[in-house]
């Protein structure tokens, strides 16, 4: 423990008490045989192992906890219910976040409320302080089971340049469905690893029109796709779609997503039924999922849309939904510690919003710990692009870096996505960041 | 308890103890309020809710535990177990198939000899009958937590029908890729349900040439797909493929699947991210899982390959497997009880062992649980198509059926798939059937 007072913040920081982002975590010197060997640092990188994503049937170490950032130290909540004699010990002393998931808005909020109670009140601090433990001596895990991950593809930039590069004869960039619905399909869970992370470059075949025959090995353009993860907590039923305006009900927060892709092995599969082992192989979240109720100073009117839509997809109304939909994250992309983009999110057309709709209208229900990514989140402007195959449009512009030039990535890379966003009185609430080091090819 | 000797099975019986799949019950009276209010049926209809599907977040009744079809019985395996003083009381004595598909497969060895012995040996007798429940008289759940869930594409008469139809213009029916890698995609794990289950008709856009903008309503392309399903049991390490020669090490059995789609609603969302909404919103599994080993008299030499393989799918050396990859599946379909087709699973190109070591090429790890699909399997003839977008030329020739002319499926239509494969010394082995009926959209 530090010398520091630890609720004694500096000024400014962006996990104050007005964020409360949930993780799981295992204290330092706890036995946790899932966990992986690295330890997570004050800035939020974090380390853990496919077993952590592996649901229902995974052992779940005893050390897991779920925990709350506040600036660099995390707060066992389970430990502080309990020391405070609150209720909501069931839903926080948990091995994972999906028991207070599961539990809905109303839950959601009383439990927010109370935690900012317990790390503002000046009489609980003698209470609180020994439930916390710097970031830099625990190891963070993947904080939710992952039950159906999807991923949506609502960027315009995004999907416009690559209709450019992939369809240059095509009439249009966008295909004629991309502005009536928000496309998207269903990815690997089992492979959602949290940020720290490494990531093994895939194999696979690959084609391109000079080959005679499918070339196999290691991709050689494995990228990075930076999107933004929604968690879904409250489940809904088979056979009845979820409205736009019950998005709040139904989904708890969001964190930063790098949906790693091979552009080789993807370019050769995809036709007819879409991408598969260009995508399935990693997918690196945050540690941290921060609570839709603390973005609500970040909520901004989504792009106008240049189409008509359809009622169920329809947001310009106001009974339609409780607020704007979208949202103004402001996020960074290093590589190897260079900033190499800036991709602002209130630039998507879809918001999560219509997706949520979207994706149950023909009446798949829901499940605790689904997740659902936004897409590449891409700007208008080059230095706004969230994937190195914009960056470097598909390897024609090398990017110019300290560590060397770049097309895709190299074994040894390192690639941090962070972000924040506008908080309530000109704060700011950083969302956890999710880093990953390209590994070689086994 | 019927009074005759539950044991002393009809000759022939394909559900006899040569068989033994695997299911999860509850027996009659039992209170479980996650399952449907339909019973089963002597013929292995069943009822669940989506419950079944949620994995680690669903609360499990206890009414629930796993049994072993014999004829039209169920056996009550872990209390089989516990009578006998069998060590694997811990594996069977569960409300799902998971403990055991995650044991492995000496293990899955072990207790298949053993539950040969139990139900075979007079000594057992007095033992076992008390634990045989009428399968009329309980309620069969989905047998297994359902991880990942992948569909593949893997009949080229199918994909060939779909080319010609879709692609009339392209040079060949099937795209350049089909012949050097088994096709798939991920689908929804949380809209698996068991056999028995209604399918509510999905809602949603679509849009043909001739209509200006997309159009919004149930599906008018309601359609079923004839397929076989692999279950995972023994996971893998993320970042490291498994070999064709490893299939059986991971992969405990099949069942039956059928994997409904709206063909309208897919039309129009599938470029170029694949089939999303037009297949998410059901995909039915019989409740009973037929294990490998129950069909080693089943297997068969796969249709010739006409492209060269790259060596992690080749499969024509001795050395590359422990047998022939294909199985001698022969699938009837049935809609409203009239036969509308008879599929024949031996006629399809890749195999479960090519598509296994395909998904995991890219270091894809496999979670215990994780199930995937053949794609529709159809035969050269057209009484062997195994969907009715195939059968029916896409509307163009309605079948016409005692139940009325059909081109897709009507509300009220009940759809069945049933299978049997060559068991030892000329018997067969039954393989449980997937009912579902149309119910219309909510």
């Amino acid at each position: 423990m530090s010398e520091q007072n630890p609720l004694d913040l500096p000024e400014g920081d962006p996990f104050g008490p007005h964020n409360l982002p949930y993780g799981v975590f295992s204290p330092a010197g706890s036995a946790d045989p899932a966990a992986g060997s690295a330890s997570g640092s004050a800035a939020g990188s974090a380390a853990g192992s496919a077993a952590g994503a592996a649901g229902g049937s995974a052992p779940v170490a005893e050390g897991r906890r779920v925990g709350v950032r506040l600036g660099s130290y995390v707060l066992d909540a389970g430990a502080a219910a309990a020391a405070l004699g609150s209720p909501y010990v069931s839903l926080l002393a948990q091995p994972t976040l999906n028991p207070l998931l599961a539990a809905g808005r109303r839950t959601w909020s009383d439990v927010r409320r109370a935690l900012t109670t317990w790390v503002t009140v000046p009489a609980h601090r003698d209470a609180i302080r020994p439930l916390l433990h710097p970031l830099s001596d625990v190891t963070l895990h993947l904080p939710f089971d992952v039950a159906d991950y999807v991923d949506f593809y609502a960027s315009e930039h995004h999907a416009s340049n690559l209709g450019r590069m992939f369809r240059p004869d095509a009439p249009a960039p966008l295909t004629p469905n991309w502005k009536h619905l928000p496309i998207g399909y269903h990815g690997r869970s089992g492979t959602v690893v949290v940020s720290g992370t490494d990531v093994v470059r895939p194999t696979g075949q690959r084609k391109t029109p000079a080959d005679a025959t499918p070339v196999f090995g290691p991709s050689a353009k494995l990228d990075i796709e930076a999107e933004v993860g929604f968690v879904v907590g409250a489940p809904s039923t088979l056979g009845t779609p979820v409205p736009l305006a019950d998005f709040r009900e139904h989904v708890f927060g969001l964190c930063l997503l790098n949906d790693w892709s091979a552009r080789d092995i993807q370019a050769w599969e995809y036709v007819p039924l879409g991408p598969f082992l260009g995508k399935s192989f990693a997918t690196s979240v945050s540690a941290w999922v921060t609570p839709l109720e603390a973005l609500d100073a970040a909520r901004v009117a989504p792009p106008e849309r240049t189409e008509p839509l359809l009622p169920y997809l329809d947001d310009s109304a106001e009974s339609a939904s409780d607020g704007p939909g979208g949202y103004d994250l402001r996020i960074t992309v290093t590589l190897n510690g260079e900033v190499v983009s800036n991709p602002p999110f209130s630039t998507v057309y879809w918001t999560a919003a219509q997706q949520l709709a979207h994706m149950t209208v023909n009446g798949a229900s829901l499940r605790t710990g689904d997740f659902y990514g936004s897409g590449t989140v891409s700007g208008p402007s080059p230095d706004q692009f969230g994937s190195l195959i914009e960056l470097t449009w598909n390897g024609r512009d090398p990017l110019e870096l300290p560590s060397g030039k770049r097309t895709f990535l190299e074994d040894g890379d390192v690639v941090t996505l962070s972000a924040w966003a506008p908080g309530p009185g000109g704060t700011r609430v950083g969302l956890g960041e999710v880093t990953g080091r390209v590994a070689a090819s086994r």
